[in-house]
């Protein structure tokens, strides 16, 4: 795609954000290669079959198309067999929390979402549409992913801020016979306790015995303690803006309270700095900064995850200084986590046995799969693969295939 | 796309209906090439940027599409510029007319709206995701449309029945800023006065002197009369089951009264085939037959396009007998009357200069486009050109992109 050029400005025009000043200049510096790559979008459709001809076209559409039809309508499960379905999965969101960006709106979030979609079909094979929706309202949401669900085999719910991005997975969940997935939520969480699995391998520690402290109980936060604690995490307590989640907070909003009443066995209270005092790990998806003293004060041998992007909680040249594995969300260090290493398995495995549901031992067998491509090479800058590990996607699918038929989410 | 077995039962046996008894069989042939083809879709999405490395990610996925987002957010019009929008339509059903069908649902219209879309990649080089939604009330429809639109350049209504069909494009089209149409009403009817405008110039006869006779008041018949009246048609006489809509029933809906307030100016009344006598012109949208005494009752030299499918109004053989001109919908026949003459080159042409609607304009100048395509080789078995023929999109394209701007609706 070469480049075309709209608005010859320079990057620092744009970065110094004359643009608001200039209505009808473009906001952009055109040789900046990421608007060169993104003219005209990122994504086709393609047609598989021919339609050279008429004998092509009596068969893929009238009247060949007919009879496929009347059969769908006889046996609604052929719909998997003869249409597109089982293999597409829609990319919903409401433009609200989209990267750091926060509330953009649906049309500023679709570089994004088609960004999702492409990796979908690099790394797992999966057909993906971006859906963005122009409202924010939970029922609203709901309703209109209840609505189109009949052409999509599963939903991808994506930069949907908290606390209405849980509810709007529960309840579609609910109404829905396909997997929905909040991958800001579930795919972060995967990739974290693959890496955290790895991490106490190396260094000889089962999780059991491993204290751990989040900073941020958002969409992130929330979903990794609920999956470590799952896994069997000793004891894992959620930092907020206003300190450790604890039982005995009047502040807490529903999702906080329930995140209270299964984490924080210790009971800790106060800021999130006198909870990492002898934590053995940090797992940081807040943004902020934590202060090095408390990265000091960290149990021996201590695991910092700070996956804020760019600016990690703790920048790695600091972490190393205390830690013995250090991990970001950041792709020019090592052990990055990226959730790109998950959401394209999960949804093919989960498509391949046509999975009702994505549930919490689908999400373990991802985490477990994905730890065990490491293997022998594991080491303190490798706990985690590289997204471009070939070797990833088919052993998540595998795993995720064979747990949703071992739980009996499975249809075929 | 190799044809896998799932029950090889003699198509006899479908045929007669034996599965609805034989719960769990799979009531199909799976020798039917028809099957064959259909197994795991017709369609597929495809990254038109590359993702093979950590550079490439980091432009088409974060950190590089955060500008390109924040971009938008400040301008909105880039979304077209930057996005796949502008490329891509929405293809939406509610399953209620679909082909010969009825209504038969959302997923059993599946494999209809993947070879529409098929069609407008082949045909038009327009990119189309089938919506297929599960809900029939007009307020649902058109609310759950709206919000999606923020994704889609334009929309394409298909298979939803009238009266229905009529307010949902009404509204929709009112409430959004792109392009709504419904193929069943407007395709059909360009490509019908198409061949209509051909077989005048063939026979010497300036529309203004036709008398024409629509069997059938649904989606179609409604848009071809209005069209036909448009183009200046001399009177045009729409007959419903009951007979020809005429301002004295007292029986009519409130879109076949708008309907008699501009057709029928020699006022008829009774039936069909009474209307028949003397007419120049029979449009057949109904199914059904018509009588051969009618057909022999009509002008001399007249034209009879018996479009049903697959069985027309009228047999070819019997038409020619009587008809200077004869056209059908199906493609073992001479003169077929098909959409996907216009749909492709209507909506490429409408995104190519992001047309905020379709109007009447754009509409019959994508007939008069496909009309010129026949050119010197019009003849009365040659009154529209081929789907096949590659000069029809492109010029269809052209005339409604020129449409669009000459009527103000361009915004590029």
């Amino acid at each position: 795609m070469a480049a075309e050029i709209v608005n010859p400005r320079s990057d620092s025009e744009y970065r110094d954000g004359h643009t608001e000043q200039e209505s009808g200049a473009e906001p952009l510096d055109s040789f900046d290669p990421a608007f060169a790559l993104h003219r005209g979008g990122k994504m086709a459709v393609q047609a598989t079959v021919p339609v050279r001809d008429k004998d092509d076209l009596s068969l893929a559409y009238t009247p060949g198309v007919a009879k496929v039809c009347s059969a769908i309508a006889e046996q609604p499960d052929l719909v998997h067999d003869y249409t597109w379905k089982s293999s597409v999965v829609a990319v919903v969101t409401d433009g609200t929390a989209v990267l750091g960006l926060g509330d953009i709106g649906p049309e500023a979030s679709l570089p994004v979402m088609e960004g999702k979609a492409i990796l979908f079909k690099q790394f797992g094979g999966v057909d993906a549409v971006p859906i963005a929706l122009n409202c924010t309202d939970v029922d609203e949401i709901v309703e209109t992913v209840v609505r189109l669900a009949p052409s999509f085999g599963g939903v991808n719910l994506e930069d949907i801020s908290a606390p209405r991005c849980f509810e709007i997975e529960k309840r579609l969940q609910e109404r829905l016979d396909i997997p929905v997935f909040h991958d800001d939520q579930h795919g972060t969480a995967v990739v974290t306790l693959a890496a955290l699995r790895n991490a106490a391998r190396l260094s000889g520690r089962p999780l059991g015995e491993l204290r751990a402290v989040i900073s941020g109980a958002g969409a992130a936060g929330v979903a990794i303690a609920k999956m470590l604690v799952e896994a069997g995490i000793g004891d894992v307590a959620v930092a907020d803006r206003k300190g450790v989640v604890s039982r005995d907070r009047e502040d807490l909003t529903p999702i906080k309270a329930e995140l209270a009443s299964f984490t924080n066995k210790a009971g800790l209270s106060g800021s999130l700095e006198s909870a990492l005092d002898g934590a053995d790990v940090f797992i940081g998806v807040s943004g902020g900064t934590v202060p090095e003293a408390a990265v000091a004060s960290m149990a021996e041998g201590a695991f910092v995850f700070a996956m804020a992007n760019p600016d990690p909680e703790v920048h790695p040249e600091v972490a190393h200084k205390y830690a013995a594995v250090v991990a970001t969300g950041r792709s020019d260090f090592p052990n990055q986590i990226n959730n790109v290493l998950a959401f394209p398995g999960i949804f093919a495995g989960a498509l391949q046995v046509r999975a009702s549901r994505i549930t919490e031992g689908m999400k373990l067998a991802a985490a477990e799969a994905l730890a065990a491509v490491v293997g022998d090479d594991l080491a303190a800058d490798y706990v985690i693969p590289s997204p471009f590990d070939e070797r990833v996607a088919p052993a998540v699918t595998a795993a995720v295939a064979a747990a949703a038929r071992a739980e009996g989410v499975a249809r075929r």
